[in-house]
């Protein structure tokens, strides 16, 4: 059997350890072992790295107490701004959404405008029309109703607030992001990202996740990397593909790369937040400056690891 | 008298050399004349680099013959949607609109993200909605009419084209994007992008120029870079923020980064295209593969370079 890993996230914002009730932990433990599982039965079943990372992210978009899909954030308006990104590493396609409302899986569409399409990123209405048109599920608003996420809304909408400070809401902080990294067997790298936004944006606000080489790059000659956390810090820093860039033109390991962007250069900045990351040779490196990072992975060796905090 | 310069693009979509008729061509060159001094002006009189690129991309977008502000092109509806950024060296802040209808500069409307907003990006009506709380000037559908780009677009309105492929209309190919770099008197390094995008665009597409580190980047410590050319391919090639790693991380000069990422890595995926880019020394590259670039200079000694073809 040749070499296969899958590391995945369920956003560096995690809920405040004393409001983390036994039953909460088991419900997120079991999202993301769930996810865990349905990317890793991609990749043994001679699937493909991106098959796995929208395979492993659409269970997390289909989980309610993940910040993608359902279970996706309110905006200002009351609404759901959606943002995902995939891209594979054989080729560098890539596919991209940002602000889309009503879509069921927003990684599938991000998946079919890099394979139906000439073209990388798409954005809020007309993103929607590519969708209908290649049959990419849609919801009403009921679907992604969530009562967690509507009073998190109430409790700041008539506020300027928005979730980027570093205030709690309901005890979680803002980071609601999910995301995979994959390795196939076939030596392919892939990397998926998705997310709600922040509770009560404005503006058509667009953060790190759908921004590719911010929230997410892939490319069989380094690494593949998902982020999450403060979207604006990581786009202005190019997170994703500094770390690549780390290993290409400076011959860091994935470690060392990954140390230095998040404990050092992202820390400088006041970034908070985390990533996954896959390199070729199927080493994986988790790392967050924050309290936690919801986060699971099964390595080389077949070895799970599912956790919340340090 | 401290270091400045300035360096400009109006896109690496040429006229056609054998329809450039001298008053045409002295049209371009006046309009690239023109926005060269203006951003010039700024830094003479002791602006800042981020004031300097603005002002060059205002008057760029006031042009009609570049595809950006008044000029754009038509998407498949006959309206507009532009994108632009702006990325200033000195503390890595950055702004970027995308898909934003009415903005007379929509260079302006990035930068005031990046001045008073807590956020990087903002996409389409939230972006609108944004720039009218902010005083930034919109203007009717009228004013964005020309009679050049309403040609271009009635020419395949009625197909599934779209200027990303390598046909001509009336003589003119697809890259229309205008940008800026420049260092100022404090040795603060600024970049600027703007577009119109594809003549016939549908699905909200967002090209490079308004994504940080594809289209534009702009670091003090390596380089500032505006991007004109195949969108899609420069995204997924990270473009402006590989130069910028291939200076901090292998040691390469500007020239030997930009020769590497436009001549060589560009090529090799037949990303056409071009950029202007400018180091924290002062030296300018313009380098690009296609048939052309509009594009003009002033560098450390005040001489200035003006030119569209090789």
């Amino acid at each position: 059997m040749k070499k296969i890993a899958i590391a995945i996230h369920g956003g560096a914002g995690t809920i405040a350890p004393h409001l983390l009730t036994p039953a909460l932990e088991k419900a997120y433990l079991e999202g993301l072992n769930n996810a865990l599982d349905a990317g890793y039965a991609v990749l043994k079943n001679i699937g493909s790295a991106t098959e796995a990372v929208a395979k492993a992210v659409m269970s997390l978009e289909d989980h309610p107490l993940f910040n993608a899909g359902k279970g996706a954030v309110f905006n200002h308006i009351g609404g759901h701004e959606m943002d995902a990104a995939i891209m594979q590493g054989v080729d560098l396609k890539a596919g991209a959404a940002c602000g889309v409302p009503s879509i069921k899986n927003p990684i599938l569409l991000a998946k079919a405008i890099m394979e139906h399409s000439e073209h990388v990123m798409m954005a809020s209405d007309g993103a929607l029309t590519f969708a209908k048109q290649h049959g990419i599920a849609i919801e009403d608003d009921a679907y992604f109703y969530t009562e967690q996420r509507y009073n998190q809304w109430q409790a700041i909408k008539d506020s300027e607030k928005f979730q980027l400070d570093h205030t709690e809401t309901n005890g979680e902080k803002k980071f609601g992001t999910v995301g995979a990294v994959a390795l196939d067997q076939f030596g392919n790298l892939a990397a998926a990202t998705s997310t709600g936004g922040m509770t009560n944006k404005k503006y058509g606000r667009i953060g790190d996740s759908p921004v590719i080489g911010a929230g997410t790059y892939a490319n069989n000659a380094t690494c593949a990397v998902s982020c999450t956390g403060h979207g604006e810090l990581f786009l202005r820093s190019v997170v994703a593909y500094d770390i690549s860039c780390l290993m290409a033109y400076k011959n860091l390991t994935l470690k060392e790369a990954c140390d230095l962007v998040v404990y050092d250069k992202l820390v400088k900045i006041g970034g908070e937040g985390g990533l996954v990351a896959l390199d070729h040779f199927g080493n994986i490196e988790m790392p967050f400056n924050s309290e936690g990072m919801y986060r699971a992975k099964i390595n080389l060796n077949g070895e799970r690891d599912v956790k919340i905090y340090k």
